[in-house]
């Protein structure tokens, strides 16, 4: 019986971003959000992290093949997102503050639909979304 | 329903020790703990990342605010750790070895016991102390 | 009650491989392996992280001591490994293929081996190869 | 007589921009910067490393105390920079395409203005720019 | 005026070598070169940084354009180095001993000769290659 | 002729300091070195990069062999400052601060003169001090 294994590829990419919510007081959006409400915006070079878990193919050795992972996290993130103002280029981000917690959520739903269309045989397990050097968010796949 | 997140955020402190049992002979310390045991002692760079667990709340996008979590860290590890001996500034290691798996522990008991006055809607979920670039320790709430 | 805790200590090694399966054609390991399958092989850097789980050891302040992980890991890892061509160096890699996926494994079942052997408080509980700053691969024994 | 050193500090902020030049044509605009031409901009997490050589002073043993060096770049660099959109927040970039070079010449700039009038003993020798974990830029000051 | 910057881009590959010198007997080989001398080789994950020196163009605001940098180090260096074995792979190891050192001026007689065709701007300045997390050799170009 | 490169080798060691000047008052130690005058002192992981030049030999391919290095900055800096405290355990800090600047050009010192000794082909040329993630110090051996 195949042993199981979680494999990890990272992905960077940068935009920007502005934490604002439109149904709140200027006042709430500073106080909850402080800089980062800034009117104009700021941004970062985000690393994404995405963990695929099952057997160890007999035959191929691999989890799932990187190529095949690559093709789909271009699509689905880097394509989109990569050099991007997440508040005005994408579209779930225009009724929904682009924090890092939100974009980890968009992140997983967007490769999870793609998943169960490709049929790949591992399972995508969790997402990491690096912020700065700093903060980092972890999202578990049900 | 909100989905659950995991957000860890990165701190830094300096610190020196000396791992040394008064209830054991000095060949016994020397032999458990080695050149850690030197009787000036020694120090490092310490980096703690704290892992909070929650909802991504639907009306600000995040799982717990940030400065929130600054300002408890701040005042139960940083403040009282940091450009300090842990031997002697810090009560509870003048009777238990400050071993990184004992300072994971301590900071565990002071976050934990914080968490819980203030009242915060995310779970204090895991810690990870990292000592050097290549040892670290984590612990995981219960 | 002594608090679980868990170790994680971190070792490199540099090692070459190919990615060749020899019950398959030279087209079918070109689809699959691509660049890997290069005929005389190319090398990594692997980092290999090392964790242990287990009580924090009321006299000694730790979970395991790092000289005997330090002493294990090197015996059944570096030594073997470390400025090694895996395919022609390692017996077992003469009929598997050396991806990561299976060199983690091989990993495994060494450090598995003589972690019984020796007799360590600590469980032997998660290991974590990194091959390149992009791709990591994790298993958590049984 | 006191051996010279040169000691760096390290400095992070966020920025958004866009790299735009409303004298060229769309066309060139797109040929030349690529998707960093993107309309709504996009973001890094830059580091700044900040180098200032002198003398090791006999009496303090410092080249420079560096509570006065951080005080200077919080003031001239952080405060400006930090979460801003580099195009609408900063003067010179509403004329000025704000690459990373022009960005770095920018904090030359300040900082050198800045050193003068402070009156410090050591001298402001290089600042280095990192944009992504791939680029990073130098100026040497005269 | 325009004041002069130096951009460095970062590229990674990876690569299998062995270090044995033909000329030399079996016993000097293993004295200089310890476990490098392996006979079936080893590998690694190497970095290479390009720094490119030269006047910020008043126009684009660049020292280079790094696509067109990108460009010529993936034909002169990534595609004939990457994921290769050095000692077959590579014509003139064929006869030199493929250390760091001397992967490094290769590199630069690859990189000055096609520079001086191109015929861009800036100076090909300086070449830094990363071995391990631990060796880095450079080169300052003539 | 031989070109000429640059070799550096990153060593790391463990060390507690106080930074505390007795022939100065204590509100003027405060005053300087801030809370690096806690009077039990701190500690740091320090990362030392030590770079040779010369040219690269014909023969070897080398400009200094790697375990000659190693063996000469094992014992004069890695075996007397590793898991010390750098003012009690070193003579020459007992009357001059243990800043980093003086650890730099103590080092600088007692590898100049043991490479003397050793009649090393190549030129020790500089040493980098990293005292942490965010500071570090440079030396130019003359």
């Amino acid at each position: 019986m195949a042993a199981n294994a979680h494999l990890t590829r990272c992905y960077d990419f940068c935009a920007s971003h502005r934490l604002h919510d439109g149904r709140m007081s200027e006042e709430d959006n500073q106080r909850i959000y402080g800089k980062c409400n800034n009117p104009w915006g700021h941004g970062h070079n985000y690393r994404l992290e995405v963990t695929v878990a099952g057997p160890v193919s007999e035959s191929t050795g691999m989890v799932v093949n990187i190529t095949d992972l690559d093709r789909v996290v271009m699509a689905e993130v880097i394509e989109p997102f990569d050099h991007r103002n997440l508040n005005t280029d994408v579209a779930s981000f225009r009724e929904r503050v682009p924090t890092s917690e939100n974009l980890l959520l968009e992140i997983a739903t967007r490769l999870s639909q793609r998943w169960a269309r490709e049929g790949f045989d591992g399972k995508l397990e969790k997402l990491r979304l690096q912020e700065t050097g700093k903060n980092f968010f972890e999202y578990h796949l049900p």
